[in-house]
């Protein structure tokens, strides 16, 4: 994380070293402006660790009010000018999509079903975006491509479904093979040719609703389109995992801000 | 941006390179699924260029319709399906930010005032924020802690506004001198003080004509909870930038996908 | 792979500097001295055409007789002399590996099981080892930590065996969930947990047969102390793969030069 | 050495992290199940100090027999266990190159010969192979192609012997010059010319020892398919060192474990 | 600043390796040769903290005469040796550069004008050559292109003045926007154009006396050939800024040398 | 070269990216404003060369008058004019060194005896400097403090001379074996002990004299405070080597332009 310190940061903070002594010590603390579920919490305290400055913080995951105390700071004044930007930038991000999360997650958990996030992530920052995820209450599905193995339709230009799926089961037994269908047949397909999961892309619900019950022993997750409003209408059918970039997409950022508290 | 493609890839793409020839060669496009302001395409141009991958694309900041094809691709099938993640996310998180500044920067050009962003932009991508945020129209703001100096209220704990202008005017003459202030009366007095420029820092639109009625001679910056609703308030009162990190954290992605077309 | 190279060269190579011209161009053959399975190659590739340097080889996976040419380069003298080293290096340690694999792949075919390699690679070189593991016809197995979940015996230090299992399919549903047992009963009650996975390790034939008829629905891998020598004994048992590190730790290098041809 | 256990956790350790509680405390022994000469420990402590762990261990250098514990450690569960796999590579594949290098340095020292190893080792691992040589008696040689000058056979394809050790001698008085010969009578020739050293290349014990009996004043080292069966018919021969590699590519790794003791 | 370290040492340093302890404590001290302007000494600080070394040292930008003791250390007697040169390099250089820096600016602030560096910097050394240059009293000028506008003649070959001033303008209200001219009249024309500051490169003391008594509202940088020599020349005509690469291009390293005093 | 470029650059070229067309192509010059001994030539090309603009250079080493044109560019303008600083920084350093080393080569060159740099570098630009002196027809010495044993007063305060020699003599029969002394006596005590050879540190001209008069069979290296003004009454008692760092820390750079010829 300090090369994110660097970036906000370049030679030096010409403000800070201008204007406050180099021994100056100082008390922060961050503060949450809108409620939320707390996350890169974890992340700020590796961080402050690293670079001398004692902290102590709520509990990644945690659901707080606006105007919590999400952590308080204490350590070299300029470096906790330094760090200011930087770690309101991870916690602000990271609670976005942890909050996000858990209202998808929690519509979908009440019917059992899982909500994945996707690899639609900012590049650099997937790590960050992933772990927020599963702070959320989320599955972070694949971490890159070397995970598992997911056929999508760009591959199938290539190769056919069920070739597809056989050269797939020659590559680890310890990786998932799951398929992006377009249409319930593919589905059905996928699932007898010995695939283990399949996604259904942009399906509607009915259509979700016929793969449930003619397919069998193979994971079923649902994506494409998910939001907050239609979600329900796929979990009550109960497939597997729903997934997801809306956490990531479109989700705002929670507002938080640092404040000096003891010069 | 190779950095960007490894963190997505990891060790191979364990599905491509089971189900792709190694040489097989492939034409692919992207295209956008609803109206924005493209952003992004000299990144991709240059991630193509050092892969080996032959490009055409659409001009970065013009503005696309939903389905329009932003760029076409040909290149090594594999190559091409190892890139389609990192070029989407760039692209699409990129266009987001243009599209959004784009909008903004409309109606605060009306008034003839700029609209910037801030320093809230997603670590290790502040970059390709930064970029976007130009090609949509607005202006980049610092891109770092070492550009310009900007005395805010946390460095006020530890030093007088007259004093921090003072020392902050030897920093460098390469460097603007401004002041986060949050009040009319700090304002006058900053500027009165020999700052650059003052950030009216979430002042109502009466406080905002105010100032501008009484100062002369420094840029007036108004920052502050700035967002499509509530810009033309501050706008048509004519302050010199209005700066918002709304772009960065609260407009959605741009919907794209890439599609293989001949394989 | 530019890093091998810098660490093989450091400042400039003081000998080739000072007796090669500085245009010279040449050409090389890289000749094995001993039967063996062919890897490396594509990674030969990619590093030539990155200096600049013509190549052609042989497949990667092909099994070539004592004295064949691998492969033929032709560019500037002084670059074929600087990557000399690295590229024998590479070649030489990861068709080390491809062979001992493909001895182990062969027994083991001839039953229908995969032989799949650990992570007790080299560290910095894995992603080469994981690869010739797969050239050579091997699983690879988990690349890292964070591809699917392996319970171990330390981990059963922290937590029951059955919690272990229930807290670990919670993770994703993209992650295979492995428990790694040193009794029959261990992973009786592993399957009947609902894991997906039980390593055998260290188990007799005897133990591993027991095994395989009382249990069902799960993946058997059979790991510890496997070589060329035992593996068969617990192949006709037929687990489903069986796991080992002796192509990483025990095999020896294949002995390859490279010969400037023409000078 | 950081970069080794990331390139071995990926993200995250799935496993660790869900089963161990974020601030559990434990102890750990690392336990070696062969006799051996034991290499890599300073480096262990050197991660470990870094990363907050606790060590003692047993001293570099030292032979130690089947069961004996090389290290123990106390820290944060969850970090031990995510250092295990990387510590155990580091220690098992140094302790080999370590072992078999006292091995022949034994055989050696006899006659006060030293035994060297080469530039064949792991790309991206030389530095801890080569301490291991060292740690094990052996005389690391060339780190780099910048440390010396050695002439092999294809540099004489551009130039002549003599002219090429002239040029040789102009690269700095801090550099050995060194000839690799494939006769006598290059061996002699290269004296004469004024090189520090011959390797003799694949030469026979009767081919050395006439090279001794008739060359003065230079090193003289031998080379080529030295192994622990013929290097005392060389030894005898009283060569100032004899190098291999076959220590780096031929010697097995050291088995070992890594055991928590107190979660 | 590791890196410096490990640019010195390579794989390790093979003479402290073979003479001196593992565990030998010693303390030493860094002695100026010449009188000077001390700089580098926060980098020491930290680069010391990073290894274990506890230190003492004298302030930056303080002057201190020959034979001074600019800092004492502690800490484990092989990383002292390791340290050596890597801190006396940096010393020497940026105490070099910080004392010529010093006595161009006390010429200059005799009038209250002040001197700034330049780009002409070592590169991979900037960070360090512009701290000097503060340290020393002078300003840093632009860290880097992206800092603030500079067009240069070579940029006025693709533009015209007037033009390149309005759309350099629309860059960033953040940025500077100056000009390097090459007479009088190109300066007049870049101010009456909007220009913030004007670069007069290679102007007589005449010319530059020409400038000021006609230009108003803008700063004016005297730039080109500035020595100790003649800077007085031009600053008694009160420019704002007078620039030069002399510290940086012409003043010699300062002497120094570290000696352990107890072992 | 690529780390220089982004040094220098930061997130982007704010002068050309605004006024110069992105797809502009352009010629420029380099032309050198005083004599000189061209360095840095090689690595020109190379920079060039990775960023797709085509040149031509004088060569390295060759001495040139003041206003040559050292290399002509042809490329994309914006590239050029982005590449401009870094490449006549690299120059202009290198130059300068290459042409001081010319300077003391000469002169001691007319008694045989070679001029030797030292490792006082600017941290982080070694290789560069280090070629430099080799361009200039110096010899490099060590690289790093891994290629030769150097016996230091420092290290002397741990061990005696002789054994530090005996334990010197162990590390590699590669690595030259050098003592810094203060004293005749010690000299010929390093000679005796098995040196290979001795650096007279600070030793008035009468003393080496005695030096060489006494001494035998090893190298002697003059070294302390050598400068163009007193290199002679050294050169012509005949050491082997004499080191000075004059030219890294006190010859000026050469000044240098780069001119656009056809926008």
């Amino acid at each position: 994380m300090l090369e994110f310190v660097r970036e906000d940061a370049g030679f030096w903070d010409v403000t800070s070293e201008s204007l406050v002594p180099e021994d100056a010590e100082a008390r922060a603390e961050i503060v949450v402006k809108q409620e939320c579920v707390a996350a890169g919490l974890r992340e700020l305290r590796a961080l402050c660790r690293h670079l001398g400055v004692e902290c102590t913080t709520t509990e990644d995951g945690s659901r707080v009010s606006a105007g919590s105390r999400l952590a308080e700071l204490q350590g070299n004044a300029r470096t906790l000018l330094l760090l200011e930007r930087t770690l309101l930038n991870m916690l602000m991000r990271m609670s976005g999509i942890a909050t996000a999360t858990r209202r998808l997650a929690e519509v979908a958990g009440r019917y059992g079903v899982r909500v994945a996030g996707t690899r639609k992530t900012t590049p650099g920052f997937r790590y960050f975006e992933k772990r927020a995820i599963a702070v959320g209450g989320g599955d972070p599905h694949r971490f890159r491509l070397d995970d598992a193995v997911l056929i999508k339709h760009n591959h199938l230009r290539f190769v056919s479904l069920r070739e597809a799926i056989r050269l797939a089961r020659g590559v680890s037994f310890t990786k998932l093979v799951e398929v992006e269908v377009s249409s319930v047949e593919q589905a059905l397909l996928a699932a007898e040719a010995g695939a283990d999961a399949v996604m259904l892309d942009n399906f509607t619900p009915e259509e979700v609703e016929r793969v449930m019950g003619e397919i069998g022993g193979v994971l079923v997750e649902v994506s494409g389109g998910i939001t907050p409003e239609n979600i329900e209408s796929y979990a009550r059918l109960k497939p597997h995992v729903i997934s997801t970039s809306w956490m990531c997409t479109s989700a705002p950022w929670v507002d938080m801000s640092m404040r000096i508290t003891e010069p």
